[in-house]
């Protein structure tokens, strides 16, 4: 068994680095925060005796050897950058709790067939730059690694450049090494676990997501003395665009989710109409006929903005994830490791995106949910039980020594 | 008669001064820039012979001595300060038209019999800091001056601050002096001068106005594992203002506008269902119950996100100017300059705020109006006919000079 309260107290340190007054953390990828997080990650690893390595995107990889070496690693991981108002759960979990597993295997001298390995994929958040999953998306060589480097934030700071400002532009070429499996603990970030009273939830698939940035634009104009029928007000029709797209979600349920997280008016001042708007729309679904249709019903939306409001539109595609279902192998390893620990458990579906989606397309990936409080993420308030947090990771242990052999 | 020429070479002068790449002007108010076209003019009116005062909330007066100078000057004067995105005539022509006006003056030895006046008022445009028509608001008492010097931007910067960081906190106290009438040169920033091919609007009114800073808190929350019916979107609630604020305006014609220029969504993730909106509204009408029951029908929609949406909200009022008539004497004295010059002139009522409107209250009052292209201004490309505004000075000066007899 791991060790739980070894586990919250690196939980707790970790949340440390970028902590915000309200319990919660920010620490935005590639930032100085990022790199404080990520060296303390390599620290706490070098001491239980791995070695580090570190790829051109700054993915970081820490391997404990097994017996034989030529077999490819079993690996587990997630991420450690956090949204503005993020939490101390969200990512963090599933490495700190691949720490802990190796951690548990070195209490017992415990050695595996195959290397075990921890990561620590880049902006997996996608909060700063989109897309989101950004490491793992180029470690299997699904994102080109020259277009992610041009990537910039809202500010115009650039992914290459920011990786090597902070001395995590490694050496290890993409598309990356061979896994043999790939499992990711994580907080379910929604509340049906809580709902249902479970502790453990088995992973089945995830949602598909397609992310859009919308640029509208209409004409800048004095909102006093410009009639109104003769308005092109770009927020206005932003103001059409965020309930079309909460209404298009609310007509494709079950499993539909669209969400406008990101809004700029330009030139933002009272008593201008706004000439542009920024606005940013996120669909997601489980079946890949109901998402393109959602997209397709957005589309009429802003075909009518054209042609009655008068605006200029242009739809950018920022993120493009494809709704998965997760290997049978690892959901199994999943299902039961939770029934041999005798743990109330129930089969989920995540709404959220996590690095196990591409790592899926490399090689057998299952993933572990436990609740988190009130469904709650993405939100500073973000908190998880720390008994919830040991059973999660016990279960993790147990998927993995079953695909790794002992 | 005015110089033409000179009047439309101190504009272009003046426009070099934060002029952007677009053929506009970004001078926010109290910035360095603010200060660079104040010393500007400072110096143009010392060449002209004007002797300088500067109160305590930075308006500028430049004097030109009369006969009798135990008379009130009569004044004109509007401001230099810029919106983000603004022209090279909104404000700056009503200033300009005053030094020309001197100039002219100066040109023919004519000595008025009361002394003339130009000011520049700080801070009319309202967009940096709200509310607008500042300057001439704390002059005639309206706003407490120690309340005004507390004002923030966006950034949290002061107005008081600000205003000493500049240089131009001054010594003369508020309420200002005594002034016999004021006058206000100024493009129409709407399109009726145009359509009706006139070159000079009389102005007999001007539009109430109120605004408010409006508050949205929700729950931020994931955008893929939170389901929609557990949502509270702050920023779907804001999308819902923005069309009743436009719809309210629509139901309340003629004269109603109704405007969100500026929006601010918290924390601004792609992938977080926004916690806090920030949304201003701006709404304006000629007659004051219409303007009321404007904010009924708003609170009306404020109510159902609060009980239906579950949204917390908070209306902060940022500006109030009531619907206002100017004098008789004054609108008179512009249409009578308009006949004698023999320029084709028209009634028309003022949609945007003025200085004006805060100098009717104290003395009598009327404004001067010219078309400008398409009807648009706070936008870079606002653009005007030079022997539009030669005309719009020329009546301006026969205006003050009934006025101020000679
Ligand atoms: N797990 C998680 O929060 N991933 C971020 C990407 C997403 O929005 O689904
Ligand atoms: N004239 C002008 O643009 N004034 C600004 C205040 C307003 O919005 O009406």
């Amino acid at each position: 068994n791991i060790n739980g309260e070894r586990l919250w107290q690196s939980l707790m340190d970790l949340a440390q680095l970028g902590a915000t007054p309200k319990g919660g953390v920010c620490r935005l990828a590639l930032t100085d925060l990022d790199r404080a997080g990520r060296d303390l990650f390599v620290k706490w690893c070098e001491e239980a005796g791995c070695s580090i390595t570190i790829d051109v995107i700054g993915n970081i990889f820490a391997r404990r050897p097994g017996k034989d070496n030529s077999l490819p690693p079993i690996m587990t991981g997630s991420h450690i950058d956090t949204q503005p108002t993020g939490g101390k759960f969200d990512g963090c979990f599933g490495v700190m709790s691949g720490l802990e597993v190796i951690r548990t295997l070195n209490d017992h001298n415990i050695v595996t067939e195959a290397p075990i390995e921890v990561a620590v994929w880049t902006n997996e958040e996608g909060s700063r730059f989109a897309p989101c999953m950004m490491g793992s998306g180029v470690f299997i060589g699904k994102f080109d690694l020259e277009e992610t480097y041009a990537i910039a934030d809202y500010e115009g700071a650039k992914v290459g450049d920011e990786l090597k400002r902070i001395g995590y532009l490694g050496q290890q070429q993409v598309p990356g090494h061979k896994v043999g499996a790939y499992f990711e603990a994580h907080i379910e970030q929604g509340p049906i676990l809580e709902n249902e009273e479970k502790t453990i939830g088995v992973v089945i698939g995830c949602l598909g997501q397609k992310w859009f940035d919308l640029t509208l634009k209409g004409v800048e104009s004095h909102a006093g003395p410009t009639p109104m029928s003769l308005r092109k007000d770009a927020l206005l029709g932003a103001a059409e665009v965020i309930q079309a797209v909460n209404r298009i979600a609310l007509e494709h349920q079950p499993y539909a989710c669209g969400t406008c997280g990101h809004i700029e008016a330009y030139p933002g001042s009272r008593n201008v109409i706004p000439g542009e708007v920024l606005v940013s729309i996120d669909f997601r679904h489980l079946e890949e006929d109901q998402l393109a249709h959602m997209i397709s019903e957005l589309e009429k939306v802003l075909e009518k903005l054209k042609t009655e409001n008068g605006l200029e539109l242009e739809l950018k595609p920022t993120a493009n994830f494809p709704a998965l279902y997760f290997h049978d192998d690892c959901v199994n390893a999943v299902r039961t490791g939770a029934q041999r620990l005798g743990v109330p458990h129930m089969d989920i579906v995540s709404g959220a995106g996590h690095d196990a989606i591409f790592m899926a397309e490399v090689c057998p990936a299952g993933m572990i949910f436990v609740p988190c409080e009130d469904g709650i993420s993405h939100n500073e308030i973000e908190n998880a039980d720390p008994e919830d947090l040991a059973v999660g990771c016990n279960v993790l242990l147990h998927a993995m020594l079953e695909r790794s052999g002992v």
